[in-house]
């Protein structure tokens, strides 16, 4: 017996998610590259088995404490993607972590490195800014850090970049092509100061499946395995590839507009300015949630069709997954044959 | 000793708190009406004793889990301000919370009253429309909803209404005529069925402070005990009246471009057209969070200021503090000895 779940809560299609994860491990496989994905967007030791066991062979997180749940759940190769800039309680967190796991680092300046050398011969990727502007050194001087690193007694093993920029309606293209001519530039200027990059590490979802650099040898995309309606505007997926959705109950109705029980408490409040509203429904192409507050999501359907009746269930696409499964302590997998088993998303609210 | 605590956390300065408390209870003393806050804002029974301390009559909740939480907490007066559409087990669920505490419901349709009418003499207020257009009926509609409860067993007791189209710039002033003609609409249209609206009841946290009508009976603020960066914009605060902050670590620098480890994972992804940014920082008022990443937020510092170094610790004001305390399972308070204490965000994600 499945268990009765009150709405709004979050459901995964199992088969949605099988052939999700079925196509990216076959895209790295293809390209003879590592796939590490991001469990930031999951944040649940179980669905990351799954993803081992589709072929990756490591995982991706952003927190130190993201790393210390998958760590306890018998993770053993854990990337923290994130340039952290630890104080003595973090260290600390990363010493006990480096006996359960083999983990690698980030840096991208001087002072985070030397403080980060604390720990004695840590593995660590340079991070590099490949055209999103947000964390990352520059390119060209990726190499001249790395050499600073490896002064400091760390084990600077390669680069890393997160084309974000490809996050905009034609953005793909272009964040392609920068990230291509940023890796290329990173990896000549380690073998400009006698250093090899052996790991060369990128990838965003709407990227993994297009990128062409010779130079990679690890993707990290992490919302592929259910996708959103971000990318589903983007152009990365299709509603047939969307695996996680909202369901909502229908609580009241005012002509073509209809209020649900899923507001920003349960699907995020994402809304770059580029997609068409705050979210999208499976079901209903051409309806859009056109406000939303804390528990109510505003959605205005077509002038010719007809609105669902009241105290009906719907299925919301949050516009970005990762907000919405970070704002739940459970998420329902359901089988092919309706059956729900109930995940617990262990790493929820880890942000430290 | 206060514990120590890894960035990014929330913190609570007692003394503003206390403030933001006194200047409510004042007000609705003055006004000799009800002060019934709405708990969604904190989710945190330690805090709503407080307010109940500072003179608060009962309080509001947006969910059914969120009464749950407050009802075992000990409190003996709760609002659901939502026009739930109940299934069964939420008929269960609220059926086992009124044996615990006096409960008040919404209704805005005559389905939804039949659903709720099956629990048998339940307490009810009819949500109306005062102009933010999301639930809620007519206002001139009110009356005969009433009269349907009334046949259907239902206690109703007068009606409520949420002026959220406050949030706009210059939007307080006639959000709260709006609010004042919408309410004496109502209540006329009860007369004229033969019915007292006992209870008017209202409230956003800008309109709070301003509302005039003499018809209501109850305010409803809940962001007034932290106030955040749209209350700020809105003008509806100053900078001395931010009683809540995330503190952030600077993790990575680029010229006046800064990099805290606050995200959109703890701040909240809030962000309406009419704000300034994805947040403010409490002592840099001149800077802006221009991007914001699940673990980044892009600051930019005007020209002539010098950036906070590397590592140092920042006070971030999220754009809207409801969504940033769901995010975390824990708020530290801040005494004027800056001992911090340990709170449990005990409603947080309690969101069906």
């Amino acid at each position: 017996m499945s268990p009765t779940v009150s709405t709004p809560y979050l459901v995964i299609d199992k088969k949605r998610l099988d052939k999700n994860l079925e196509r990216m491990a076959n895209r790295t496989k293809k390209l003879g590259i590592n796939l590490r994905p991001h469990t930031k967007t999951h944040k649940t030791p179980f669905l990351g088995k799954l993803q081992l066991a589709s072929g990756a062979t490591g995982i991706t997180v952003a927190t130190i404490g993201e790393a210390e749940v998958f760590a306890k759940a018998g993770f053993k190769d854990i990337f923290i993607a994130y340039p952290l800039f630890v104080d003595s309680q973090k260290l600390k967190r990363l010493s006990r972590l480096r006996r359960k796991a083999n983990l690698t680092l980030a840096i991208d300046s001087i002072a985070g490195a030397r403080k980060l050398s604390l720990l004695q011969g840590v593995r660590v990727l340079v991070e590099i800014d490949s055209g999103h502007h947000r964390s990352g050194c520059q390119p060209a001087l990726a190499g001249e850090l790395a050499v600073k690193g490896v002064e400091l007694g760390l084990d600077v093993v390669g680069i890393f970049t997160f084309p974000g920029h490809s996050y905009s309606p034609g953005g793909i293209k272009k964040a392609v092509r920068e990230e291509k001519a940023a890796l290329k530039k990173a990896v000549q200027s380690f073998e400009a100061v006698g250093l090899v990059a052996e790991v060369v590490s990128t990838g965003s979802t709407p990227t993994a499946l297009v990128s062409d650099s010779k130079l990679i040898t690890e993707l990290r995309p992490g919302i592929y395995l259910f996708n959103d309606a971000q990318q589903l505007e983007l152009g990365s997926c299709s509603f047939e590839d969307v695996a996680l959705s909202v369901v909502a109950t229908v609580v009241s109705i005012s002509g073509q507009k209809v209020i649900l029980d899923s507001g920003s408490k349960v699907l995020g409040a994402d809304r770059p300015s580029w997609v068409t509203g705050y979210g999208r429904l499976l079901k209903f192409k051409d309806a859009r949630i056109t406000a939303l507050s804390e528990h109510h999501a505003t959605v205005i359907f077509p002038k010719k069709q007809k609105p669902p009746p009241l105290g009906s269930l719907v299925q919301v696409i949050p516009n970005h997954v990762c907000s919405a499964v970070n704002l739940v302590d459970f998420i329902y997998l359901k089988d092919a044959k309706g059956q729900l088993k109930k995940l617990r998303v262990l790493a929820r609210g880890k942000n430290s």
